[in-house]
């Protein structure tokens, strides 16, 4: 986890970025992964501490093979209650989860789950700052979804409205994030430019 | 995890507090469930978003005995690299980690992982509010530890100071936690009561 010798940062453009030299061979993971890198990067810079949380598992055995390490031989997955990241920057909560998608003209809302939207709605009325990252794969863009957006959307479509969120929202609306070498993607400048200077500390 | 019909709020002292009656048969739970069901009725009722985060789990082997439900047949414990509560209060984020012991004079900082110091330090640097909470089972008591008093100690045992917490440090200087029937663990209380006060919004 520790950069030890931090790469000089260098902003890609799409046409630009190298996605096949070796020493690059990290970039082109997932998105999660790419989140995780940089998230380590805020932490090694002491800009903020983010953290994934765990994927939530019921264990139901655990033999001890050795006397050093417990194996667990049965577990099952949970559905977690939250989204995946949650931290501190600049005073505040943050809390978002990422999400990606091939079309090239909207992300459906049915990606979105419903405790996501209900765990991001009670922490930004309790003065949190929470978003989606969503990754338009077929134009290698991600985007900064601030929650607002998102629940309006979400809401229309309870009332019987469009059931995803057109591209066309996101260029106009929500905030591309640079994709670069470190920070992989730059989200708490977004938030530095975007999110902050509209908060109310209360 | 609805509370659909809450109980009212009673306050027990230590000598009265009920612990063979059938309906209270969830009390006496450990400390963290306590802490757990704690953080569910803040939830409930609005107050905070608070979540106990996951066991961390290297998942190395899934079989898919049904087409639905996945069961892992191979996995191991992870060290986690946070400590196991947080989430949002007041506008705060919030982040700490619960620690028990029998003893009656001193609780050892052997029991506290140095990684939860690092981690509630980073926190606490940037405008997080980090604290323990320790219960003295010897005495029924439940105190509210702040970062800054833990870190005093841990830095004094590196200078090869005493490697304990004393007992009468918390009488004196924590704060000690209500024990009721809900909130069972009102940490939330000290915190308006006396960190908030203190903190300075950035």
């Amino acid at each position: 986890m520790t950069i030890k010798h931090p790469i000089p940062k260098k902003k890609y453009t799409k046409k630009e970025r190298p996605k096949n030299l070796s020493y690059l061979s990290n970039l082109g993971m997932t998105l999660e992964k790419d989140v995780e890198e940089t998230n380590n990067y805020y932490l090694e810079i002491k800009r903020a501490v983010i953290h994934k949380k765990p994927t939530p598992v019921q264990i139901v055995n655990v033999s001890y093979p050795s006397r050093n390490k417990a194996k667990i031989t049965e577990a099952y997955y949970r559905t977690p209650s939250t989204t995946d990241f949650n931290g501190i920057y600049q005073g505040f909560y943050i809390d978002f989860d990422c999400k990606e998608t091939k079309s090239l003209t909207s992300i459906p809302l049915a990606n979105i789950h419903d405790h996501q939207i209900k765990h991001l709605k009670a922490i930004t009325s309790l003065g949190g700052i929470g978003f989606l990252i969503i990754y338009f794969k077929a134009y290698d863009e991600y985007y900064y979804l601030p929650f607002e957006q998102l629940y309006k959307y979400y809401k229309n479509s309870m009332k019987g409205g469009r059931k995803s969120i057109p591209y066309k929202h996101f260029q106009e609306n929500a905030y591309l994030i640079n994709f670069s070498l470190n920070p992989r993607l730059d989200y708490l400048s977004i938030i530095d430019k975007h999110i902050i200077p509209k908060m109310k500390r209360s």
